[in-house]
Order: C-alpha cells, then structure tokens, then sequence
C-alpha cells in the first residue's frame, strides 16, 4: 500500500525545486529501468507490479509491490508501466573531450527535443553535452522518459556556456542560417557543435565563440525552420560518420 | 457569437470520421493560417479575434470575428492562436514524380511524426508523399500544426502500397537495420523511398518491392532505435543533396 506521504513525494519530483532538494529523480517503464539497471545511477526506492518483480528478480531491498491502480498514483504516464523508480542525482563533471564530437546546447527549452537529442547522441558515440544553465532539466520526467535510457549513458554537464567556450581549444561549429553547408565540410579532428534555443537560435554572446557556422541546405526553399532535435541529428551524423 | 451548434461542428472535425462525412478539416493559428491563404485549399468559414482580421484584410464573406473565450471553445489547442480556419479537404491524386524522391510511408501512427516528416519533405523539396490507408490522417488536427502550414505544399496520397509499388519503375530504397549504410549509396537517378511502422519498420508484404536496404549507421552501438522522423530527415538529407 502506497501511502500519502509517498504519493505527495514522488508527484512532487516532477518540479525541479523538488528534485533539487531531494537530489532525487522518477525514472518509468520496462525499457528505461531495464536501462537504468544496467547504469551506475543509484536507485533509491522502486515500486512495481508484481509480474514485473517476479520476471525480473532485482535484488533490492527498498522494492516494494504496487497495484496497477498504486502506479497510477505515483506515475507521471498517460498509461503507467509496470515500474516507477525514485533515483539519485548525479552530479557530474566536465570529462576530457573523447569522441570527435562535444555538442553544447545553448537554452534548448522543449523537454521533447532534449530527449530526442539525447537518445541522438548516444546513436551517433557522442560522450558529452554541454547544457546551459537556462537549458530544461535533464531530470525533468518528459526528457527522461523520451530519452528511453541514453541519458544513463552520455555524460551532461550544465555549465555558464561563456566560462565554457572561452577554454575550448577545438573548432567551435555553430548551426547558423547562413552558414557553410554541411555537405563541404570535412571534419578530421574533435570538434565542438553548438546548437542554440528553439526560437531564437543561438545567443549573441556566445556567437564570438564561434569558430565556423554551418547550415543543412534548404533545398525546398520554402519553409524557414527545422527543428533543433531533426537539425542536430543530421548535423551529428554529418559530423561522426 | 459562436453558437452551440457551430461549436460542437467544429469540434467534431478533430475525429477523422467526422472530417470524411463533412468533407472539411480544422487549421489554426496565424502561421498556418498565413500558409493557408497563400495555397489552392478551399476556406469554408473563419474564425478570428478582431486585432487579426483588422491586421491581415483577409477579403472572404465567411469571416465572423470571435472573443478570445470564442476561440478557446473551438479550438484544438491548449492556446488558442487568433484565428481558426474550417478548410475543404483536398482529393489529390498521384502525379508524375518531378523531385528526386518520392516518400513512401508504411502505416506511420503518431501524428508528430507524420507532421515532422511532411515538414521535412518541404525543406528538403520532396514534391510527393504516399501513404499506406493505415497511416494517420494528414487531416488530424496534430499532423496539421504540426506541419507548420507544410502541409498546403506537399502532395500527399492514400493508397495501397502493394499495388502503388508494384507499378514503380524506380529504384525503390527501404529503411531497415541491416542495410547498407547510406553514407556509401550515391543517388544519381528518381528513386523511392519507404519508411516503416514506428514500432514494427516496414511490413512483410511490403518487403517485397523493396529494391535496396539501408541504415544510418550506428556508431554509438548502445541503443536499437531511432524515431522514424529523425530517421527519414537524416536519409532525405543524404538522397536530396
């Protein structure tokens, strides 16, 4: 039996002030904490139905067995899915640059998007993102559940992008709309590729920072935009292959 | 004054059934609806807040100012934007393939992906897209905003993929897992291009047709899957250029 005390808590970390204080964040579903199982992200408590406890034997003390109806108290899904899981913050820092590509988001703000990027980047070997502090929160439950477990596997840092750039002794690609089409660009060293907000590109004080701006060419020549999680992938696989 | 019946009319358009026995389909929102009036679709009524209409001289009797309340009762959207437009569906029929690719869509479900693509289409100036009768409706209202007004520049075509591909002279390609990777296909003629189900890739009876397999390579290694409007921007992104 779940108790009141447990629902007001767990509902809570679906806000940032609450995940902040409690240094701690709800992970869902079969495919995510079958993931999350396998990463060295601490688990705090689990609640599960018990086909899902029976299937798959965790040994842990802090599991306790929920109705269907339990999860859906807690759960912040449309349709719950069998596990919910209350885990740890984990602070982490910046890592030398090992795969040719460090990508930096400069205020990304849909969670949607963040999650898709994630998930990208664990596709195409990038190790390490960049965040800045206005970014939306990796630990938010949209951006967990959309990134289906990459996040346990790329190391995301938030940082002042400034501070950041300033030390950053590789190229620093830019998407631009008037950039070098990604097509003639050769990348044969580590680079860095700056994506920036939804709606307003990225930010002036970080332009200086950029070394070369790069666009995906517009061939329709209709529309004006892409969206930043479609744009960073083609980039990306442009850049890693 | 918006009345009880208009209201529930247009609220009805948001299920596909509704949509076929009236024949019309809803679009909202002033970028939509700037694409809107720039395209051959027929507006049957309009629905907008005075400061819009005052704004945009649209010439057309059907006009009816509403309040901001007004709007909100007939719209799909959490918020309203200023002007809804009841639009005659369009029968498209196939056309000679004019673009370098012609799309092919085997029972795409989720209608943010269906928008992504066609916007994806627009950008990369693919002129036509067939979809298999199980696929969502280009006229749900989610594919519509989606689109972000796209959808008035594509061709889009219902049909029964066996007996469409049958027929097609081109190469036709076909995204699959164990393909070759797309960064060693040169594209030096038409071709096809089929994407699969988002949970199921391309169906059984389909395969088939397909004359080439190909992959976006997975350099990463760790996760299995990419979103379908990811994956195909990334191959129109390689066959368009």
């Amino acid at each position: 039996m779940i108790t009141k005390n447990q629902i007001k808590y767990i509902k809570g970390l679906s806000l940032k002030k609450n995940r902040i204080k409690e240094q701690c964040f709800v992970v869902e579903g079969e495919k995510c904490l079958a993931e999350l199982l396998n990463s060295s992200f601490e688990i705090v408590e689990l609640f599960a139905l018990k086909d899902w406890i029976d299937e798959n034997k965790v040994i842990f003390d802090k599991i306790q067995a929920v109705s269907f109806k339990g999860l859906e108290r807690i759960s912040n899904l449309k349709s719950p899915n069998k596990v919910l899981a209350v885990v740890k913050l984990k602070k982490q820092e910046i890592l030398q640059q090992e795969s040719v590509v460090t990508l930096v988001l400069d205020d990304i703000n849909d969670p949607g998007n963040l999650g898709t990027i994630i998930r990208m980047c664990d596709w195409f070997g990038v190790k390490q993102i960049i965040c800045s502090e206005n970014s939306v929160d990796i630990y938010n439950p949209k951006v967990v559940q959309s990134t289906m477990g990459s996040l346990f596997r790329i190391h995301i840092i938030y940082a002042n992008l400034s501070t950041y750039l300033a030390k950053v002794t590789t190229p620093i690609y830019g998407a631009y709309m008037d950039g070098k089409n990604v097509k003639d660009i050769k990348i044969n060293q580590k680079v860095h590729l700056v994506m920036g907000n939804e709606a307003n590109g990225i930010s002036e004080k970080i332009e200086k920072y950029i070394s070369k701006k790069v666009v995906i060419k517009n061939i329709g020549g209709n529309t004006e935009s892409l969206n930043v999680a479609v744009a960073t992938s083609i980039l990306l696989h442009e850049f890693c292959n």
